[in-house]
């Protein structure tokens, strides 16, 4: 996979790509991620990327002519352009398995004014990553790559996905490590019984245990089991 | 206010510290964020953070010692300690403005193994960024820094919060800067009216179209005003 990031501040994006899994995932070719400063594409003497609001108000917006003409010296019929703004669709674990899916991905992160709402006809999909404000495109951008890109073939051991939170629609179960107790705290027994059986039965309970008390929406979503939905039962009864 | 961040990758906050708008307010001494890497802390010679889980199971565990141990080093009865965990509450930003108004914040990043449960014994707040799964609490704990630091007096100029999207509870109306005419499609002449009045009225029907259309859940959450009203019952005739 490729993926190609349109924005003001390269710069940002270094610690990012220099760190732990994403980097391995580059390095090993599993992916390629190029930052492009689209400061660079303005067609005027001063590099100017924004102009005033068409109408009056606060702020600067940004300008079609600079996003638009780097845009078209990287995509190509195969691409497909993401624009990060509030105005998308709010980012969940679905969205990214059907991105990781693309051949090349194109994003442009706008800043922290708004931009020139032309630009949106040159994106095939408009991506929060939720109800909240942030001074740019940057990290958001980050988010969804992130989520992407660790679910690219190699990146992360196969495994590993299956336990995730949201990949099987419930919260995870308590986990527990060395000491056995810890400040007064200790492991609950069952996980020291050695009986495989009942130790999976517990931490599906306390997954949806977890899930009923502190996302129950996330309930509604999912197709449950018949051992699931008997559990469920027995927790709606004790409370 | 203070920012303390626990996490075992440092290195990544190097861009998101030193760009724009968070370094000017890292700069203009309104916030301090501080990183610490609690691998530091680890008591054992070979400087392990995890071990595997009781119970058995894949990946492995941050275990409680040496983020304890760090915390111990910073927190005081005035801070306020955030775990970044897919269980958490989902961040919004009435979130991001409650956390704004406390003194010390601590947020521990996990990274994408689990961490041992009795850890949530010595945190104040569980938040998670979106029902997406990323790599590690690193990137989320940014997104929640870069909210919250935008809100702080002197970050930003007062006016920009209020054009925002979501801190007014619609999304916001079409914007438009020069040139006139951009490949074809021009900016729409109300704009270029002069008409002051007009022009309000327009950008709050456009924010209205727009919310209705791709976030009808913010409608719900809402307080509407007379004319917010009126407009909204014009649209759903035309729809």
């Amino acid at each position: 996979m490729k993926i190609d990031i349109l924005s003001l501040f390269p710069e940002m994006f270094d610690g990012f790509l220099n760190t732990s899994i994403i980097k391995r995932a580059i390095d090993s070719q599993i992916v390629e991620v190029n930052i492009h400063d689209f400061r660079k594409f303005a067609d005027n003497k001063h590099k100017k990327v924004d102009d005033y609001p068409y109408g009056g108000g606060q702020g600067m917006v940004l300008m079609c002519q600079p996003i638009v003409d780097c845009l078209k010296t990287i995509t190509t019929s195969k691409s497909f352009v993401i624009l990060m703004s509030p105005q998308g669709q709010t980012l969940k674990q679905s969205i990214s398995v059907q991105l990781s899916k693309y051949e090349h991905i194109v994003i442009i992160c706008g800043h922290y004014e708004g931009f020139d709402e032309r630009i949106r006809d040159y994106v095939d999909m408009e991506i929060s990553i939720g109800d909240y404000i942030l001074t740019g495109g940057e990290l958001a951008s980050m988010v969804v790559c992130d989520s992407i890109i660790r679910l690219l073939d190699g990146t992360i051991r196969e495994i590993s996905h299956e336990d995730d939170s949201f990949s099987e629609g419930l919260l995870e179960y308590p986990q527990y490590t060395r000491p056995y107790e810890y400040d007064g705290n200790c492991v609950p027994d069952i996980l020291l019984s050695g009986h495989h059986e009942n130790i999976r039965k517990w931490r599906l309970k306390q997954s949806l245990l977890k899930t009923y008390h502190k996302r129950p929406d996330l309930l509604q979503n999912k197709e449950l089991t018949k051992e699931e939905l008997k559990i469920l039962q027995e927790i709606k009864e004790n409370d």
